[in-house]
């Protein structure tokens, strides 16, 4: 069966629940795939170039921003980090859906780098409920959590910039939702 | 002498100088003119509608919203803010030059809204100068500090997003940066 494939852009603020949502997504769907980013920070051990993460010199890293080879980089304390165009397209040639997980930050350049591209935000029932999540992963120090708190209040006042909302409230329903929105 | 209307967008972490360079800029120059955000919330004693904000109802901003007149909106702890296209796009057509000074995530949504503005990226020095400038102000606990810092890197890492970056290291020379990029 041919179909179309297409770009998914899936962003929200930490703590919402996008990576539960995606992985699912991954297991239940096979012609769904994660996009692979490129990097210039070194592999860790038993990270696999081209698998994990494309790892690449400063010097190529730079070379693919300078040719617009990237769908969206950033430079995070000292390192690029980016997802190259050139792999994605060829998967979507093929017919395959390619899911970008990324930081809403991020999440705005692929708007012009690639407009086609479905965008959804992953929201929260409620900054309660999202406080209640973080906390509960029992990972984070107070401190990091109410830096994460804060920073999910700014991204979601600006929410409505993306293509679709989709509440995580119950799990098998935000993915039932996410799911629809794709096949649109 | 008939001149070029534009608009400008400045953008940039907390605590790198923004409000200080566009202060200098507007005494400077009688042709830039600051634009007016809407907002829902309820004025303060001693402020003036149409002259610090326009203060709307949330029905009267929803309006907006549905008819495309704003060149960016965000919703934040219950009350919306925006920028009412339409004032703006008369100053542009008297050729004035119009100054958006607005958070990160809010300036992305003007490369949509209003393509040809000019968007600079007000960058510190350093991140280490950029505390010290947010300690000296005096005004923040360390918690808030270390807040805005967090966030100010992820903001950092995405500043290639827009027109130029400016960095402000002697304020003189950063405005005088920034008056040359809006002359071109």
């Amino acid at each position: 069966m041919n179909q179309q494939g297409k770009l998914v852009v899936i962003t929200g603020p930490s703590g919402v629940g996008k990576g539960t949502i995606v992985k699912s997504l991954l297991s239940k769907n096979p012609h769904i795939f994660l996009s692979i980013s490129a990097t210039t920070r070194l592999p860790r051990e038993c990270e696999i170039n081209g698998k994990d993460y494309y790892f690449l010199s400063r010097l190529q890293f730079e070379e693919m921003i300078n040719k617009s080879q990237l769908l969206e980089w950033a430079e995070y304390a000292g390192n690029y980090y980016g997802t190259p165009k050139q792999p994605v397209l060829e998967q979507i040639e093929q017919g395959k859906i390619v899911i970008l997980e990324i930081e809403v930050l991020g999440a705005n350049q692929v708007k012009e780098s690639f407009p086609s591209a479905t965008r959804i935000f992953i929201l929260p029932p409620s900054m309660e409920i999202l406080e209640q999540r973080l906390k509960g992963r029992g990972t984070d120090t107070d401190e990091v959590i109410l830096n994460r708190l804060t920073k999910a209040k700014e991204e979601l006042a600006v929410s409505h910039q993306f293509d679709y909302q989709v509440i995580n409230d119950i799990l098998e329903n935000a993915i039932a939702d996410v799911e629809d929105k794709i096949k649109n």
